[in-house]
C-alpha cells in the first residue's frame, strides 16, 4: 500500500523536482501538486511536467494534498508554512528536506501549530540548483534522516519512513539536536571550509587566479565541486544551525593550528600519524557505499 | 624525433609506473629501466613488466640513460641523487617529479653538483599508491611545470618538456619559488585541510565515526579522496615547503575566522557574496577541462 496518494511539494528546486521525478518513477498513481514562490520556477516545472498541477499559490497546492514537503532554504520555511497555513487539510502530513532540524522544528511548529509534522533530510544532493537539475534517483542508496518531535504518532513517522525507502533511500530517526550535530559535521563544516578556501585562493596577490585554476587538479579543484553550491540554501545552514557549526569550527581551528605547529617545528611524526590514520577513515567510507571506489573519482584523464 | 633514447625511473610507485607505462604506450622504442629502494616494488616491478631492466641498485640503472627521473618522496631525494652519482653518464639529464621545487633543487645540486637538471612537477595523481596504482593516461591533458635553473640550457630544457608533451601533458616553465607558492595554494593547503578535517571529524565524542562515515554524502566524502593520499609523500612535502604552506595556511585561517565571525553574528550577506564569487571559480575549472563537469563526479545513485 502506498504511504501517500496526494503528494504536495512546495519548492521546486533541485531537491524539490528529485522527489517529483522520484515519486512519478516509483509511486506512478500518487497524484502530484506543486508550487514554488518563482515564477519562473513554476514555468519550468510546467515544461518539464514536474507534477499533475502546478499551483501558483501554495494554498492551492496543499488543499487536497496528505503529504506536503516543503523543499525551501531553510530560512524560507517558517514563511513557506504560514503561506499554507489556512489551507491544510487536518489530516496533512507535513515534512520537509532541510539541513538544520532544530530551528526548522520551531519554525513549524510555530506556523502550523495543530499539523503532523515528522522533518525530514535526505542526505545528497549535487553541486547544481534548479527544477532542470533534478533526477529520480538522487536519493538511491543515501540515508534520510527523520527528526519527529518526542511525541509523534509512530504510525505517522512510519508512513513518512516508507516514503522515503520507495524512493530509494535508507531511513533514521534521531533527535533534531543530535541532527544538526552530526550534519555540522559531515556536511556544514566541510562546505565552510571548501568556500572559504576557494575565496582564500581567489584574492592571493603572488598567485593569479588563472594559475589556481590551471593547476587546480593537485587537489584545490576537490574543494570547489561543493563550494559551487547553492549560495541562498547554505547562507541559511549557517544561520541556522549556528551554534553546532561554530562548535565544530573551533574544534578544526584547533586541530589545523597543531598541524600548523607540527609543520614549522618540523615534527614529521604527528603529520604521518595522522596521515595514515585518515586513510581508513575514506576505506570505511567506500567500503559502505557512499562514495564511488573508482580512483580520483573515475575523472577522464584522456580526451 | 624522441627527446630521449634510454630513461631511467628510480622509485616506481604511483608517479614513477604510471611514466614507465606512459613511456612504452607513447615512445615504445625506448630502453627503459629502473629501480626502486623496495624489494618488494623491484619484484613488482617485474611482474608487471613495466621497464626493460629492473636495476637491484640504482647506479645500475642509470649507467647508460640519458634521462633519469627520480620519483621518490621529497625527503628522499637527496639521498636518492646521491646513490646513483657515481655511476651518472656526464651527458645525462636529471629530473624529478617532486610537488616541492626549491628543496629539491637545492638537494639535486648538492648531490649532483656537475649534472644537468631539469627539476619537473606533473600536477596529476590519485589517491592511490604503489606500482599497481600508475596508468599510462594519468598525465593527459594535465600540467607539467619545468622549474630549471636560471642558467640552463634552453635546449636541454626543451628536451624534457617534449618528453612530457608525448606523455599528453602540456609544459610550463617558471622559477622553483613561484611554483612553490602556486602549488602551496591548488594543492599542498587543501590536502592539509582534508587530513584535519578527516582528523577531527573522527575525533569528536559527540559524534561517532560510524556516524561520520555513514552521513559523508553531505559534503565530508569529498575531503576524504585526498585525505588518502600518500602519507609519506605528503609529510615531506609539508616539512619541504614549510615556509609557502604556513603562508597560505595563515591566510586561509584569517578567512575563515571572518567567516566564523559572520556566522557568530548572523551577517547573512558576508556568507551569500562569498558562496556567490566561488561558484565562478568552479565554472571555470570546468571550462578548462581541469576537472570533470559531471555533477556530483558523476556518482552512480544507482545500485
Amino acid at each position: 500500500m502506498l504511504p501517500f496518494a496526494r503528494v504536495a511539494i512546495i519548492g521546486l528546486g533541485l531537491i524539490g523536482s528529485s522527489i517529483a521525478r522520484g515519486v512519478r518513477q516509483t509511486m506512478p498513481t500518487v497524484r502530484l501538486t506543486g508550487h514554488d514562490a518563482d515564477p519562473a520556477v513554476r514555468a519550468a516545472a510546467v515544461t518539464l511536467d514536474l507534477v499533475d498541477d502546478v499551483a501558483d499559490h501554495p494554498g492551492a497546492a496543499v488543499i487536497d494534498a496528505d503529504l506536503v514537503i516543503l523543499c525551501v532554504p531553510v530560512g524560507a520555511i517558517g514563511e513557506a508554512a504560514a503561506a499554507l497555513a489556512a489551507d491544510l487539510p487536518a489530516d496533512a502530513i507535513v515534512s520537509d528536506v532541510g539541513s538544520c532540524k532544530t530551528e526548522v522544528a520551531r519554525a513549524l511548529a510555530a506556523a502550523l501549530p495543530d499539523a503532523m509534522i515528522v522533518p525530514a533530510h535526505p542526505v545528497a544532493g549535487t553541486e547544481r540548483s534548479g527544477p532542470e537539475a533534478g533526477f529520480a534517483t538522487l536519493f538511491q542508496r543515501r540515508w534520510c534522516i527523520l527528526t519527529p518531535p518526542a511525541d509523534a504518532d509512530p504510525a505517522v513517522v512510519e508512513r513518512v519512513a516508507e516514503f522515503w525507502r520507495r524512493l530509494g533511500a535508507a531511513v533514521e530517526v534521531m533527535t533534531p539536536e543530535h541532527h544538526d550535530r552530526v550534519l555540522a559535521v559531515t556536511s556544514h563544516l566541510p562546505h565552510l571550509i571548501a568556500y572559504s578556501i576557494v575565496g582564500t585562493a581567489s584574492d592571493l596577490e603572488a598567485v593569479t587566479e588563472s594559475e589556481v585554476i590551471k593547476y587546480s587538479a593537485g587537489g584545490f579543484r576537490d574543494f570547489t565541486r561543493i563550494a559551487a553550491s547553492d549560495p541562498t540554501m547554505w547562507r541559511d545552514v549557517f544561520l541556522h544551525n549556528r551554534e553546532a557549526v561554530l562548535e565544530m569550527l573551533g574544534r578544526f581551528s584547533e586541530d589545523l593550528a597543531s598541524l600548523q605547529r607540527a609543520i614549522r617545528w618540523g615534527d614529521g611524526d604527528v603529520l604521518f600519524d595522522l596521515f595514515t590514520r585518515t586513510r581508513a577513515v575514506r576505506r570505511s567510507i567506500v567500503e559502505q557505499g557512499q562514495d564511488d571506489a573508482r580512483e580520483d573519482f573515475g575523472r577522464a584523464h584522456q580526451q
